[in-house]
């Protein structure tokens, strides 16, 4: 509970400083279900913390409740004072209602990846995806050069006709990992419907699975998005901004490389260290 | 189809150099349901345009699909060559994937919001808003003063204690439009559980709705985020990002303020004009 954040190794690279191998900080990501009356109704991916609050104004955006006296209480499942068994990963909880307070579970209801049993957790989330790609990114030997993946974030801005306009598209995009072109760009109001969208391209024109691809997006790494790359077979996912912790865990189980604040030349690699390659003169410094 | 940007007017305001009325670019939002064999799957919040390739990128992501061969055609609902009737808004698309195909509906199968006919839109999306809120944002006449706000985005980053460490958590606050005090900030990796969270605190502390209260978030301000604002009665979200199309046209109609790049003493308003004061000696000019 409360866990917001957690130390990962992580390869720090400067083209013009070389590299230091170092602990950084990462946002915890772990998924919760929401249950009321002990009816699963939401899955959310969510930084741990203030669960009770996440599932009370998830019930009031949705409608189901709007007053503090139609909220009884709420506890995780498997914790103290329950008869739950198991494990508790404090990533279930059960909210009790009013008993005049109507719960429109079929409307609600989202889907469920993983069993609904008190363990729910990261790892089960990651167990999902291993299971069901039709592909194995871990098979792919492509290595990205990272001066090449340093050109990228100029690329991606400048085939971002929208963006500038109004500051309102998150944009994806698929690099070829040996030359550095562009194949695509799509840009969407939401992240992960640009990846979709790209994807969807991919998967259109015949090129499943992304062997020997990047996979850039212009804001964070998240579980989902991490997920999608493997999904498409994507050996590498590349943003501008930060990744999440389970994204990470999520990478290094299946074998896919993940550089997050990729800015120009500089940027970290969270996973899969082998495929970006730095100039062997550069020096390497463990911090 | 690929309306990929709107025109609507906008108060611009510069603390330093006075307001001007112009017409400012936005990224259109509408929604998607997306459908197999007549079956809705799903409904996202999207960019118009790559409709197809945005359905196809979902199906691969979902593990439904994973190759060129399996995916058989997609037809917008009520367009061309169909017997729908009815207004084709562009929103409903119909994908028929090859007969070997099993598609898990009652998993993948999301909340819908919406019915289902071949009219979905922002539209019916706004009305359902309306209709299922318990509070009227309308009826709230708090002003704020520009310069009031212009403090906030300088305090929901002092109260942010983990983006410094990790630079991948969104937040959400909650400010008194008179005070300007900060009376709930949450952080979390996903915006939607950010803003849930300070909802849910309020709903918890006996606070809703959150007359005279300004919800301030980190990034941008989707339709989601401007109806979770209406659901919990803040008569004012201010957002460091832009809005998008769907969520100024929503907060036009249900009596929202929208301010967008609240940056010091920089913003845009987007919606309920009348709702932030500007010191009346400053110019205002017309562009």
């Amino acid at each position: 509970m409360g866990r917001l954040t957690m130390r990962r190794p992580v390869r720090r690279i400067r083209l013009d400083a070389g590299e230091t191998r170092r602990i950084d900080t990462l946002a915890v990501e772990e998924p919760l279900e929401i249950r009321v009356g002990g009816q699963p109704l939401a899955v959310t991916m969510r930084t741990p913390g203030h669960d009770v609050e996440l599932a009370a104004g998830f019930l009031v955006s949705e409608g189901v409740i709007s007053s503090t006296d139609q909220f009884r209480s709420a506890i995780h499942c498997g914790g103290p004072g329950t008869s739950g068994g198991g494990e508790n990963t404090y990533n279930v909880l059960d909210v009790a209602l009013a008993s005049h307070v109507h719960v429109p579970v079929a409307e609600l209801a989202r889907s469920m990846y993983t069993t609904s049993s008190c363990g729910i957790c990261g790892k089960a989330s990651i167990d999902a995806v291993r299971t069901v790609s039709a592909f194995d990114v871990a098979e792919d030997a492509t290595v990205v050069d990272a001066a090449l993946l340093a050109t990228f974030p100029d690329a991606l801005r400048a085939e971002q006709a929208v963006f500038e306009k109004t500051g309102g598209l998150h944009a994806a995009a698929l690099f070829d990992a040996h030359t550095g072109k562009l194949l695509v760009l799509r840009e969407d109001v939401g992240r992960h419907n640009a990846v979709d969208k790209v994807v969807g391209w991919a998967l259109l024109e015949g090129r499943l699975p992304l062997r020997g691809r990047v996979l850039m997006v212009s804001g964070r790494a998240g579980f989902e998005l991490a997920q999608k790359a493997v999904m498409a077979g994507a050996p590498i996912l590349a943003a501008v901004s930060a990744p999440s912790s389970l994204a990470v865990e999520m990478a290094a189980d299946a074998g896919l490389t993940v550089v997050g604040f990729l800015r120009g030349p500089s940027m970290n690699v969270y996973a899969g260290f082998e495929r970006v390659q730095v100039d062997a003169a550069a020096p390497v410094v463990t911090a």
